[in-house]
């Protein structure tokens, strides 16, 4: 830091971005910039050289035009809510806040869409379009405070996901700045833009091709009515069971929720839900539609969670009842947080129906570790989150929960799945997309990533690891169920 | 062609393309290659120069590898049923057919997925998912014939993609040969790949990025119960009104299309489907879902029709009834070729609620061009298909007719919509790209293009307009309602 301070060549580019925005906009300070350190990956910190905050897409566009005039690298920031260490800062570099944009612009009932700046928070635009009876569907758990820019960056999921898709299934268009700082309007209001489909590669980009300045989403209906059942299961697999016979029944439950029995003690403990503290395993089950179809298919859902061996069922089909069931899930992450020192969140993707099989294996490596895991899945998807429980101050305990977790991923590979759910990839993964991917595939992303940020200023060393750095793992791509862990194999 | 036959180089790259593939897997004859000189658009003809028939994904590579190495443009064709030009062929390129690549590989319940071969039919992977209650939500009019591959080229529509999405909604992995020949696997049985979502990008980019070989689809289980709804209207903006109403109720039918008078005799006179011959549009609604969930969003519908002036409601619960009242619809297009000797099927997208302001400006535009136009909407998603009817043997009618046009798809980018529903660009709508995107925007795609086809060969001069076309066509860039065409300014 200090050197850069008197650099000549920081001290024009700090300069001209002082000039280019309003009082404020430009964080210099250490105490200042403290914030920006980390996002959800706490773990992982590194003082930016400048925030910056712009209030307009121009403001960005000047920023842009700037640093790529000036070599500085660029990281977009929306909420700082990202878990994979996605907005982790630069060194040398600018952290570029799209806080302050976060205009609700339009909310267009006729057409079911709202224009939001990227800087809006996810319940924010659900508040908006309330009074048309609509909601915007993808729910991260961190909706209260995430941003839909980042949502699209990362591609965000959530409970509803099940149901409703990923982000990237409910974005229409957007505005977004190359690292030239000029402006590609892509999609709009309606299905069916023509050309390639930017739109589509941007989500889940992490802020590497461009900077998103403005969302269109779709909204839905509220429906009618809604119920929710909790079923508990005297072992996991059952659970597990049960939400493939769900599936396999054609029904799709707006969200389909599992928690193992760890999960289940720590949230019961935290926010008094009323889940059973002796069940291995509980599902919560959310069905959405008019009264009628769900009196039918609750029908339907109880007797197939009976058949899997569902000990007890709970139905809620008011309001309160339900909530009381959600805060149980709901606060599962922080609930397991009182149960050690340290936690490590994990996020990989398997096929539905090998539920059973990677819970069996987690517990093994469980064991082997000897590292407690908490499981809370959104199950329907089949998107885990294994919580590892560590205490970082255990010399070793932290290197050893790494490579659990490693494993865990690695696992998911294996096993048809992937290394991220709805987390991203940022800087914690980077390891394990060596794992998931060729070099050819590797090649590819970085292609493109090039035709866009040839500079490569944007979000440098995050999303795609480079040959090298797979090379020096020793060629650890997984494909045809080649493991690159030959311990893994027995699973 | 002569000259070809005789060139050294074409000698060698036909000898190499003849030893990598089996017997009868190169065409060279006039009459052989005469099947391929178009797709859906007849207008625009081109006799290749050779037609490769692979059998496996091996030999689609190498293909690829000896046509990268030789210099030689690659055209891939799915089942050549597409409407806008997108396989037709290269004078000195080779069509790389994917006819024969026709395996259902997989069809895999428990995930409700199923891979398959990029040849195969649309229809044929809803016919193999049948024996477990699911099927393939896409259905563009074509799907008897159509495969899944070009489906993915062009992101193909259908009546029910309003409820169900289009094909990137509906595809979760694909595996794809790069221009060199690499494969790449994309995607999987679950949702949420990491890295950059080059499936995306991938559907909807005709043919020139790469070669899809293999695709996996997510299935969706067969709905028990489905209602199908007729309703007649004195006026088409009553039609277009009724749209509006339903979809702001929050009530998503399955497929909701519109005829106008014209669509509708011509349909009647063809199918005998029961249609009013009297009505100004008609309207058909399907709902899907359990009885008691139609039961109750039928009577919604119905009222809500009403209320926007529908004189005549018919609903249909039987599969008999309701294949009648599809029959009309789906024969709309034939029945309309028999009202003159030719005619010309656009395919643009508005918002919805313009739907009333764009009929009546086609309306006028028709009147002008003294050209009788006849309308078949997916309403629901404001997909709009006039059909202009003309004799391409009155000097200058096609002419007049691709001029008018070009002015209906200028007025869905000034209404807020595009130049393409469900048909693509391909050759037919280049000028129209001008007109929806800006320079930079045309340069991006440019640039994604040339990452991963940095030769060119594959489907050259498709899709993507160059920047000196668009600029010799004036820059005719519209945005923020600014219009090439100064005298579209009174819609």
């Amino acid at each position: 830091m200090r050197c850069m301070s008197s650099d000549p060549h920081y001290k024009q580019v700090q300069t001209l971005l002082q000039a280019s925005l309003p009082e404020g906009g430009v964080i210099a300070d250490a105490a200042g910039l403290r914030p920006y350190e980390c996002d959800g990956l706490t773990a992982i910190r590194q003082q930016p050289w400048l925030v910056v905050l712009p209030e307009t897409e121009a403001q960005v566009a000047a920023v842009l035009r700037i640093c790529r005039e000036h070599d500085v690298p660029i990281v977009p920031r929306g909420a700082g809510t990202g878990l994979s260490g996605g907005a982790r800062p630069h060194a040398r570099g600018v952290v570029l806040s799209l806080a302050k944009m976060n205009q609700i612009i339009e909310v267009d009932a006729h057409n079911c869409v709202a224009r939001v700046q990227a800087g809006v928070r996810n319940l924010a635009i659900s508040e908006a379009a309330s009074a048309h009876g609509l909601y915007y569907a993808p729910d991260p758990s961190s909706q209260i405070a995430c941003s839909i820019g980042g949502n699209v960056a990362e591609n965000s999921g959530g409970v509803h996901c099940l149901k409703y898709g990923l982000t990237v299934h409910n974005v229409i268009g957007a505005r977004v700045l190359t690292s030239t700082g000029q402006c590609l309007e892509l999609g709009g209001k309606v299905y069916d833009a023509p050309g390639l489909d930017l739109l589509a590669v941007l989500c889940g980009s992490e802020g590497m091709l461009g900077v998103i300045t403005e969302v269109t989403v779709t909204l839905l209906p509220r429906p009618p009515a809604v119920a929710v059942l909790l079923a508990a299961f005297g072992d996991v697999e059952a659970g597990a069971a049960a939400v493939a016979n769900i599936i396999g029944q054609g029904i799709i439950p707006a969200g389909m929720e599992m928690m193992d029995k760890l999960a289940v003690q720590a949230a019961e403990q935290f926010a008094h839900a009323g889940y059973p503290l002796d069940a291995a395993a509980i599902l919560l089950i959310e069905l959405d539609g008019c009264d009628e179809e769900i009196d039918h298919v609750c029908n339907t859902v109880q007797r197939l969670l009976e058949t899997a061996g569902a000990y007890q069922v709970q139905v809620a089909r008011d309001q309160a009842d339900q909530q009381r069931l959600w805060k149980g899930r709901k606060s599962a992450f922080p609930a397991v947080g009182r149960l050690a020192p340290d936690y490590y969140c994990m996020d990989g993707t398997i096929p539905r129906r090998r539920l059973g099989e990677m819970l069996r294996a987690i517990e093994e490596l469980s064991r082997e570790y000897q590292l407690p895991v908490a499981n809370v899945f959104h199950a329907g998807d089949g998107n885990l989150h294994p919580l590892i429980l560590f205490d970082a101050n255990i010399p070793g305990q932290l290197e050893n929960t790494e490579e659990m977790g490693g494993k865990i991923l690695e696992l998911c590979v294996a096993m048809g799945g992937t290394v991220t759910g709805e987390h991203g990839v940022g800087v914690e993964k980077l390891d394990q997309m060596c794992v998931q991917f060729s070099a050819t595939e590797l090649t590819q992303f970085h292609g493109l990533k090039a035709a866009w940020d040839p500079a490569g200023l944007l979000n440098p060393d995050k999303g795609i690891p480079t040959l090298t750095r797979c090379g020096e793992l020793g060629g650890m791509h997984v494909r045809q169920g080649q493991l690159p862990h030959p311990d893994l194999e027995r699973f």
